[in-house]
């Protein structure tokens, strides 16, 4: 008998935004595995520690790959041995009939990086995803802001997409989300501006942390965001 | 001292994917008031009945409008004043000083009819909103089908759009979903055709209920699809 692979999404931060069928299967899974950068706490390990009960625990250690830039090949290639190599690991378990729960943040098949042992795993063992709350619905819910409503048409958008593709694509949605904005802040906000959406957007920082950062992108005067910093466009324009 | 409104997300039909934090919100909740058809069950409160404790209990019935078309100004007043009835019975608790949840489907601020209590509320009394993981998670989790990686742009369509826009813009994302299918699974069918995307689509019906119905869209032979029926178009077409 093999184990079962077990996707279990954790949520955007906040502990209590775990779901009652995440706690039920991090308290009885045989192994916790997860992603971490080598040297930083896991964040998913992190929103779970207090429903951690002794299992043992898998930490998956991304490679380091600061020399390599991202679009080279090479980062390709260091990046796939390392998924294969991370899935052979849990592999073992699963071949020692142990459930091996995979921590993701926020939900695991929704740009989660689950989804990388998921499609290595998933043909040969047992497989169930325990969907979690996304870091996008966690921060619209921290700031209390309605996304969308009825017939809007909703858009996520990456950062690194060129600016023509960005104000063409915000142009054309009702709301939005726009990822992954790090560097490409300046880029995002003119985007906006062209598209006429610059006065609806709103900037996060850390959405569901205790030292969340929010404001009107427009309010947003120095041209610097984390990675991980996000915007919102709210849709539902014509509500009563 | 007035009351609390608290816009509880309950996710998308599973009372396992309850976050706890919602679970802790409608075990201290005064009033638990839900939207529900006069003579159907509340799927919300259908989804927390285990967690009830005896709470008074507000239901809100929609206003019954078959007879009056949706595109009619006649219908958007009646709805119009529906929640403002609904408000104005949500105020009076809140007014005395007791906390208010409305449970809310998926998640509140994301094509939830909380927000119309929201809009109408949030302004004047303290407010929470409990994030939820959405109706379209829980789809693609159930099935197991990874959605969206990396740079992809995901978009959310609804099946009423013209076809050639739900056309245009199938073609222009690497990942969607289609809501609201009911009568339009034709068009949908057809412009998903002709976007070249009907190989990748998923047709999803009650997708984490028991006696779900997920196949091929491609092998969906008849026309007749529930209105809550969605389609899924997973991204991610480069996968290692």
């Amino acid at each position: 008998m093999t184990g079962r692979l077990i996707g279990v999404g954790v949520g955007p931060g906040d502990p209590g935004l775990l779901t009652l069928k995440a706690v039920d299967a991090i308290k009885a899974a045989d192994v916790i595995a997860y992603f971490a950068k080598a040297g930083n706490a896991s964040n998913a390990r992190t929103i779970v520690a207090g429903q951690l009960n002794g299992a043992e625990e898998l930490p998956l250690l991304y490679p380091v790959t600061t020399e390599i830039p991202k679009e080279d090949v090479a980062y390709r290639d260091v990046i796939t041995a390392f998924y294969d190599t991370s899935a052979k690991a849990v592999a073992q378990h699963l071949d020692a009939g142990r459930d091996v729960a995979i921590l993701s943040e926020g939900d695991p098949l929704f740009y989660g990086s689950y989804m990388h042992l998921h499609v290595r795993l998933s043909q040969t063992y047992p497989t169930e995803v325990v969907a979690g709350v996304t870091g996008m619905s966690g921060c619209w819910s921290a700031i209390g802001t309605p996304m969308t409503q009825g017939d809007d048409v909703f858009t996520v958008l990456p950062g690194t997409l060129p600016e023509y593709e960005l104000e063409r694509r915000l142009a054309d949605a009702n709301a939005a989300v726009v990822m992954k904005i790090g560097r490409h802040l300046p880029k995002v906000r003119r985007a906006l501006d062209r598209a006429g959406r610059l006065d609806r957007a709103i900037y996060v920082e850390r959405g569901t942390m205790a030292n969340a950062s929010v404001m009107k992108l427009v309010d947003k005067l120095d041209g610097c965001a984390p990675y991980f910093a996000i915007v919102l466009v709210p849709g539902w324009e014509q509500h009563p």
